[in-house]
């Protein structure tokens, strides 16, 4: 189970230095956690007790005032730190062995239904887990989300989708995929990160979103246990 | 991938040999789906391209007549066999080896929701492939569907749970599970079949929903093939 949203199983502490008030440490933590902890999932079962302290002990003596040069370095850094921690839970996530992430760019109400629905299906999941570059089962979960969310395409589904760079689906047409392209593709898919960019009709809107496959030890690790 | 929704990987053939119109059979059929393969889903993925035929001969020389006792006959007789087909479906999907049955009752706008989130629940399901009575999985689905809809109850959650009949949670209180309860419980999760009744805040709404369980065959199916 882990999928935060900060509501309410996962303490992070994280310590600075630096001499700033609460309301603005509040800010920078808010937005570094915006584009960290609520952009991944690995099972897409929210996780109930997500805590995060951030404290400010100020014995560097610099004072971070708002809007400050300092103010911005302290953000960035603050949001790579988070970064970089999200990204262990994913990648530690109930028996990953690979982690997804997914970019959707499109109409600004469409790219986080349908990144969240990408990252969260089980057929993309096991997919990924088999090192097996499916475009059908991204344009599938796609497809759902735009459903449910009242967008249908009908037949032409003007959609593009790279996977690791390579052009897959450009305005709804596959790619030639001749051996060649295709032992490529295998390749890039089988290391321990898999990158995927789809971008929908519509402009401004962008979500991203880190996900865990799906093999046989999640299964072992949630069929074989009890609470 | 298996969750139709009849917007469009399935085939169903139903013949009768009753003399009726196209518009009244429609009429048949559509409640008919709507109780039966409407209400399955192996993996939450949107299957694509799902379609029944209901074929009336008029062989038999019975004449259906619009609100007519026959008709009611004839639609009961359709959504039984509409139901036991969609199960079916749910036994053989994709290395199912248990299908879960969970009926939400409540508030109208909140069953749906909260079914589908039962049931697509990969802790749910790895629960249910374990045989393993695990009340807090159902709980943490509920709260999350809940929580999306913007339907928080803070730290009481007035929510009845039974599972096989057995009252495990009550207006939020969880039962005392000695070992012989917990023994006998276990026994009722072991079976083809697991029954999931919750009860939420509100009236007049009520939503079943049958899936299967998420074992290692699943993953093995879907991460070893290519498309």
């Amino acid at each position: 189970m882990m999928a935060p949203a900060f509501s309410a199983t996962l303490i992070c502490l994280v310590e600075t230095d630096a001499r700033i008030g609460a309301a603005a440490l509040d800010r920078l933590v808010d937005s570094a956690l915006a584009r960290s902890f609520d952009r991944i999932t690995v099972d897409g079962q929210l996780s109930t007790s997500d805590t995060l302290f951030c404290l400010a002990g100020g014995s560097s003596d610099v004072d971070v005032a708002p809007s400050s040069e300092d103010e911005g370095r302290l953000g960035a850094a603050l949001e790579a730190l988070l970064r970089a921690l999200a990204l262990e839970v994913v990648r530690d996530g109930e028996g990953a062995e690979r982690v997804g992430r997914v970019v959707v760019r499109g109409g600004p109400a469409l790219v986080e239904p349908v990144a969240r629905s990408i990252a969260d299906s089980l057929l993309v999941k096991t997919a990924l887990h088999g090192a097996d570059p499916n475009f059908g089962r991204i344009l599938q979960a796609a497809g759902q989300a735009l459903g449910r969310a009242g967008h249908g395409f009908g037949a032409s589904f003007p959609v593009d989708l790279r996977i690791e760079g390579r052009p897959m689906v450009t305005s709804g047409v596959v790619a030639e995929l001749d051996a060649a392209v295709l032992a490529d593709l295998e390749r890039a898919v089988s290391g321990p990160e898999v990158d995927y960019e789809v971008t929908l009709p519509g402009v401004g809107g962008e979500a991203e979103v880190f996900f865990s496959d799906l093999g046989h030890a999640y299964v072992t690790l949630n069929a074989e246990y009890t609470t």
